[in-house]
C-alpha cells in the first residue's frame, strides 16, 4: 500500500444501491463476507459497512487477477472495480461483473468472525470486532439515526443545544452514585500519606462524574427558553443487570414557562418522533431485528406511536398495583417507588399501552421536583412502555425560592454548595419543567435488544473496561 | 404560580419576528430587559432567549394592569398578551401593544446583570446567569447552531455518529495527561491504608477519562467506513491558558480507504462548511461579535471560506521560520513542534492565508501515526488559521502490523494493553485516517472570542470547578 498524492475515489454501496444508474464502470472497496465458486466463475460477497447488503462480485475464471481469488478469505480487504449491471438472479438488484481484483490484506484463518452465528457473548468479548457483523452493524447505523433524530426534533422546535459538563463539583445532582475524579497518585500509598487531600487535587475540591446536566440545564432554560442535552452520563452502582452500564447517554431537555402536563405532552410526541424517524429512516436495519431479535418488534412500536398515552396519578396506579392478582417478586408498598415488574406489569398487561404516572409522593424524589398543593407530592411523572418498563423521568421544577430553601434544609443537603442554583429562583424564576430520556432504552426499544451491553460501543460494568 | 392542567402556549418572540402576520392578539413569556416611562406610555424591552431581539411591548398606562409597570424591575420575569403591530418608529419591526401584564416574579434590585456594560471576567464568576446577557446568549446559540451543523455536514457524507467511550483502561491515547476515575474513598488515609488498590476498585484496573475517542473510532472505521465521533474529552494539564480547559469538546471523524491528502480535502471541505452555516443561520448573533467583538471577523472568516488552503511539508515550513526575520519568544529548533506563536506567524503573517502543514518528524509524534518512506516523518497533518493557529490535527494511521508493533516496541508502550487495536491490523486493516477538531477553537474562530472560557457553558480549569 503506498499513499497516493490522490487517492482513486470509493463508491460506498449504499449509494450504488439507491443510485439508479447501472451498466457503469465503479470501484469499490470492502471486506469479503463469503466466497462460491463454481466452475466458470466465483462469487464474492463484500460488504462495506455503509450499508447491511452485500454487493455481489462476479468474477470471470478468465480474467487477468482471477487467480487471486483463491487467496481470499472471509474478513480480507479488497478493492474491485467493474461494471455495475442489474443482477439476473438471487435476492440483491444489482452486483458488479469484475474487471480488476486488487487485495487491500488477507485475514488469517483465526480470524473470529467466520460465517456462522456468534452468540451476544461472545461478541462481547470481540467489541472490536463486533461492528463487522450484519446485527452490530445494524444496532450502530440505527444508534447514529436515532442521534441525528434527537438532534432534529428540537432544532425543529427551536431548542438549544447545550453541553452541560460532565465534570462536577455537585455531590449531590439526585440521581445516583458518582464516580470520583482526581489527579493524584492515590495507590501509591507513600504519596497519600504525604498529601494535603483536596487542596493537592486538580481542582482543589473533590470532583465528580455528571449523572445528570438537569441542574446546569436549568440555569440556561431560564436564559434561553428551551434548551436540551445530549451526552454521556455516569453511575458508579455496582450493578450487574442487563439494563444498568457505569457510561451511557442521556437526553435532557428543560423547558422555561412549561408545566408538568406541557412536559408530558412534549416527551409523548418525542418518543412517537424519534419511533416513526427510524421507521421510516432504517428500513433495512430495523427489518433484521424484526425478523431475527423480536418478532413482535413492529407491533410494540405501533402500539405506542398510534395512541394516546395513558396518564395516572401515582396512587391510582398504586390501587391498581395493590389490588391485581398478579404475582410479583418484590411486594407493592404505598409510597415507595414501583419496581420494574410493577411498571411493565402496568404498561403491558392492565393497560397494555404507554402510561404516564405522575404525582409522586416526594419523599422518594429528589429536592428540585416542585411541591404540589398539599405538601404530600410532587409534580414529577414518569413513562413507562411495553418492552422496556420506564423510559422517561421528569418533573415540574420547584421554582419557588422558600419552597426550595426549606426543602434544601428538610433533607439535609448543604444550600451552600448550590448557591447558584438557588440564585436562578431568586432572578426572575419562572414556571420550568423538563425530563430524561435514556438514549440507550430508548435504541433497546426500536430494536428490541434485550441487553444494554449490546446497544453501546464499548461499554462499562462493574470490573470491565477492556477495548 | 399554579400548575394549570394545560398551560396557554406561548409564542417565541423569534417566531413573531419571522413570520409575516401581524395584527394579531399574542401571548409571550420573557424577562425584562429595560424599561422607559413616557407621560402616556410606558415601553418594556423583553427578551426571551429565542433570538437576541427584544420585542417592545407598549403600555399605555389607561389600561387595567398599567400600575403593574411601576413594580417591574430589570431581570423580573413577565407574561405579555397584546396586539403585535407593525412598528411605527425605532429600529425594531414589530412591537406589542399590551392588553394583559402578569408578573411571573419580581427580581431584587441585586439582580446583577443591570444595564451596563459587565467584562468577561465578571461574568466568568456568575456563569450560571450569563447567558442572560446578550453576548453570551449569542455565544450559545451559535455554538448549538455550529453543533447541528457537525452532524448535518456528517450526516450527508453517510457518515456514522459513534459514542466512544469517556472512561477507558488505556493510559497512553497519545494525547495528553488523564484524569483518574474511582470509586475509592482515597482522601480517608484510614480506608486507604486497608485497600487493596485498584483490586479493589470500580473497574478493577486504573480507570481514565479519555483524552481522544480516535482508538476506539478506528475501530468503527474498521467495519463501517466513514465514522466520527462528537463529544467530551479531558486533559489534566495544569495551563492557565485562554486557549486550554481541563474539559472540552472534540470532533474526530475516522475513514477507511482515505489516504493523508484525502484527509486534509475533507477538513478543508469540513471547516469551510461551518463557518459556511453559521453565516447563513446566525446572522442577527454574528453580527454581535463582527461589531463588537472583533471587527475584523467577517474578513477572516471570508479570507478561510474563499480560497484554497496552503499544503506544505513540516521541513519546508521549518525553513521559513528558521530564515525570517521575526522576533519569536521561543526558538525556531528543527525537529521539535511548533509553538503556537510560530504557527500563527505562517498563517497569519507569512502566508496570509489556511496551511496544512504535514510528514511531521517522526519523534514529536503519536504512535499510531503512519511511517512514511525513509522511517523519518509520519503522515500527520496540521490546519492552521489566522486568528487561532491550529485548529485541526490529524494523520493517516499505521495500518501495517508489523511496522505498527515495531513501533510500540520502540516507544515503550505495553502491546498487551492494545491487543484489541493491534487486532485490528491483522485482520483486513485497510488504509485510514482521520483528524480531531477542537470544538471550542472552531467556536473561538467563528465568533472571535479570545478566551476559550467564554465560549463553554461551565468552563472548568485548575482549581476551577464552580458551578
Amino acid at each position: 500500500m503506498n499513499i497516493k498524492q490522490k487517492d482513486q475515489k470509493r463508491t460506498k454501496i449504499l449509494n450504488l444501491i439507491n443510485n439508479k444508474q447501472t451498466d457503469k464502470q465503479v470501484l469499490i472497496k470492502g471486506w469479503i463476507r463469503t466466497k462460491r465458486d463454481s466452475k466458470k466463475f466465483s462469487f464474492l460477497e463484500v460488504n462495506d459497512g455503509s450499508c447491511i447488503s452485500n454487493m455481489q462480485i462476479i468474477v470471470d475464471n478468465t480474467i487477468k487477477d482471477a487467480s487471486i481469488i483463491n487467496s481470499l478469505t472471509t474478513g480480507s480487504a479488497v478493492s474491485i472495480t467493474g461494471q455495475l449491471v442489474e443482477s439476473k438472479g438471487g435476492k440483491q438488484a444489482k452486483e458488479i461483473i469484475a474487471e480488476k481484483i486488487e487485495v487491500i490484506s488477507l485475514a488469517p484463518q483465526s480470524y473470529p468472525l467466520q460465517k456462522k452465528r456468534h452468540s451476544d457473548e461472545f461478541l462481547r468479548t470481540i467489541a472490536h470486532l463486533r461492528p463487522r457483523t450484519n446485527k452490530y452493524g445494524a444496532v450502530f447505523r440505527i444508534r447514529s439515526e436515532l442521534s441525528f433524530a434527537v438532534h432534529k426534533f428540537f432544532k425543529e422546535r427551536g431548542f438549544v443545544y447545550v453541553h452541560t459538563p460532565v465534570l462536577t463539583g455537585s455531590d449531590c445532582e439526585g440521581a445516583g452514585e458518582m464516580f470520583k475524579v482526581t489527579t493524584l497518585d492515590f495507590i501509591n500509598k507513600k504519596f497519600i500519606e504525604n498529601c494535603r487531600g483536596y487542596d493537592d487535587d486538580f481542582f482543589g475540591k473533590q470532583a465528580n462524574l455528571t449523572v445528570s446536566g438537569q441542574l446546569s440545564a436549568e440555569m440556561f432554560a431560564l436564559a434561553l427558553g428551551d434548551v436540551y442535552t445530549f451526552g454521556p452520563t455516569f453511575r458508579a452502582e455496582n450493578s450487574n443487570t442487563s439494563r444498568h452500564v457505569a457510561e451511557f447517554w442521556m437526553v435532557e431537555p428543560e423547558m422555561a414557562f412549561c408545566g408538568l402536563h406541557s412536559n408530558m405532552d412534549i416527551a409523548e410526541i418525542f418518543i412517537k418522533y424519534l419511533i416513526n424517524h427510524i421507521i421510516e429512516n432504517c428500513k433495512e436495519d430495523l427489518n433484521l431485528f424484526a425478523k431475527f431479535v423480536n418478532k413482535n418488534l413492529m407491533q410494540t412500536l405501533d402500539s405506542i406511536t398510534s395512541q394516546d398515552f395513558l396518564r395516572i396519578p401515582y396512587n391510582n396506579a398504586l390501587d391498581i398495583l395493590l389490588k391485581t392478582k398478579n404475582k410479583f417478586e418484590f411486594e407493592v408498598k404505598a409510597g415507595h417507588d414501583f419496581c420494574s415488574e410493577h411498571e411493565r406489569y402496568l404498561t403491558e398487561k392492565h393497560f397494555k399501552k404507554p402510561v404516564i404516572i405522575f404525582d409522586y409522593p416526594k419523599e422518594i424524589k429528589p429536592f428540585y421536583m416542585r411541591i404540589n398543593d398539599g405538601n404530600k407530592t410532587v409534580a414529577a411523572m414518569d413513562i413507562l412502555v411495553p418492552g422496556i418498563g420506564e423510559i422517561v423521568g421528569g418533573s415540574q421544577r420547584e421554582e419557588r425560592l422558600d419552597v426550595l430553601e426549606k426543602r434544601f434544609d428538610e433533607m439535609g443537603i448543604n444550600k451552600d454548595e448550590y448557591w447558584w442554583y438557588i440564585d436562578s429562583r431568586r432572578f426572575g424564576s419562572v414556571e420550568h419543567s423538563g425530563f430524561g430520556l435514556g438514549f440507550e432504552r430508548m435504541l433497546m426499544l426500536v430494536t428490541g435488544v434485550s441487553n444494554i451491553r449490546d446497544v453501546i460501543p464499548f461499554p462499562r460494568t462493574p470490573k470491565n473496561i477492556e477495548f
